[in-house]
């Protein structure tokens, strides 16, 4: 196998370009980096579209687990693997202690009507902050819910930083981003309820009986649930806590919501 | 009001050194950053000592509420103001969208001797990420839990980037660094019990019973709790979820305790 050397080499340049949310819908490609996550998504190899795998030999040995992984990439038939310099490596990437291997793959692609299935889902409705983003959906594979649409107002999910908050999250659920209000009628059309948190309701999320199927939404870090959604809302709650108190991280809040569904409806 | 132009004026230097934790130490003070926040400590001028407010005119008036708290500040009588040329605030602060305006203020100094008071409380056990600290603080705000104990490998609770992430909440609660386990058994002796979250355990967080009051303790993001604070916890409990699940962001799994604390202490 040749060794990259060069940090013009195009597939260096590609890598790179995925940290742009630019590039990685022009490409509709993102990575994942990571001893687990690599080893975890060669697993599911059949459920998601591999490009190749990167690594650079002396970080990847001094990773733990990095001895097998290697084993294992040099063993794969099907996947393409390119070895790159350990410098030229941490240039391509956007994480600060790499272990030196990543994978790039396709972002998966979900029809709406065809994930109408029977579990509650989430809604972003523009969250901004990657590291909430990531957090929420790691939370999502906790507590059991596996799709998560997102308004377009809503930072990129598959930008690296959130894709690393994700902890290999991100391979365990389907991302959907909406492209009107519409969408979310058709769901409410087929039986779905509106559940949108506001900090100016006295409804606590106890209140929800769990007799149907959810969906969750969740606002911007600073401005909340936008109105449009709020209106055609069935429920609009809060989360009890003390009345001192503005309101709760975002990340923190769609988990705790999260654990009450998963409690309420694992017992059923 | 002199205003400051030089990026080696002492004051500069000073409020920089506090993006250190050596010199938070050495000066005993850090900073919070904001115009909600600093409206906050001044309204806790008594309980919290202001050394002094930094402010840039031009970054501040262009921020919501800036104008306001401009007038306030000008006006204050026994607290010392400065001014500083926008690139040179700029040039302080370790934040990338200043609002132009921080205050400095004395680490406070809280005795556990004398904060065995009627509450539960979080141990954090050498807990890293700053942003995960500030949202646990955030959350302690919610859930009505104002004492933080952390053991001394806990990254510092003051630096700005957790002091940002509890959005004002450092200001109500109180921090007390550990020197030994021993404090703990202290803590024991008065009744105070010991619970420790674990992923090895079948115990949910829904088995305790809040007749007493208890201690939280929340582990390292790679390594959970340390095992000579296990081995003196009255309790290990873990958080309902799925089995496909390893673990939740550390600072998702501390504000689920606490609100689960939050709902059944506040209905007693």
């Amino acid at each position: 196998m040749e060794l990259i050397v060069s940090k013009s080499n195009d597939n260096v340049k590609f890598i790179r370009s995925l940290n742009e949310k630019k590039y990685r819908t022009k490409y509709n490609a993102f990575y994942l980096e990571g001893v687990k996550v690599t080893n975890e998504i060669l697993d599911k190899n059949e459920a998601i579209d591999i490009l190749f795998i990167a690594y650079s030999k002396s970080l990847l040995i001094s990773t733990n687990g990095g001895q097998a992984l290697l084993n294992r990439i040099n063993s794969l038939k099907n996947i393409k693997v390119l070895e790159f310099e350990e410098n030229v490596f941490k240039y391509m990437t956007d994480t600060v202690n790499t272990q030196g291997i990543l994978a790039v793959a396709r972002i998966p692609k979900y029809c709406l009507e065809k994930e109408k299935n029977n579990k509650n889902m989430v809604l972003l409705d523009r969250v901004q902050d990657l590291g909430n983003i990531g957090t929420i959906i790691r939370s999502c594979n906790a507590f059991d819910v596996d799709t998560i649409l997102c308004t377009s107002g809503t930072a990129d999910v598959y930008s690296p930083k959130a894709v690393r908050a994700t902890m290999g999250g991100i391979l365990n659920v389907k991302i959907i981003y909406l492209e009107n209000i519409e969408e979310i009628n058709l769901l409410k059309k087929i039986g779905y309820k509106i559940v949108t948190t506001s900090l100016n309701t006295k409804n606590s999320i106890d209140s929800i009986d769990y007799n149907n199927k959810y969906i969750f939404v969740m606002g911007n870090e600073a401005n909340g649930v936008s109105k449009e959604i709020i209106d055609i809302s069935d429920f609009v709650v809060k989360i009890p806590m003390s009345e001192k108190i503005e309101s709760l991280n975002v990340g923190v809040a769609t988990s705790i919501i999260l654990y009450e569904q998963y409690k309420k409806t694992s017992r059923k």
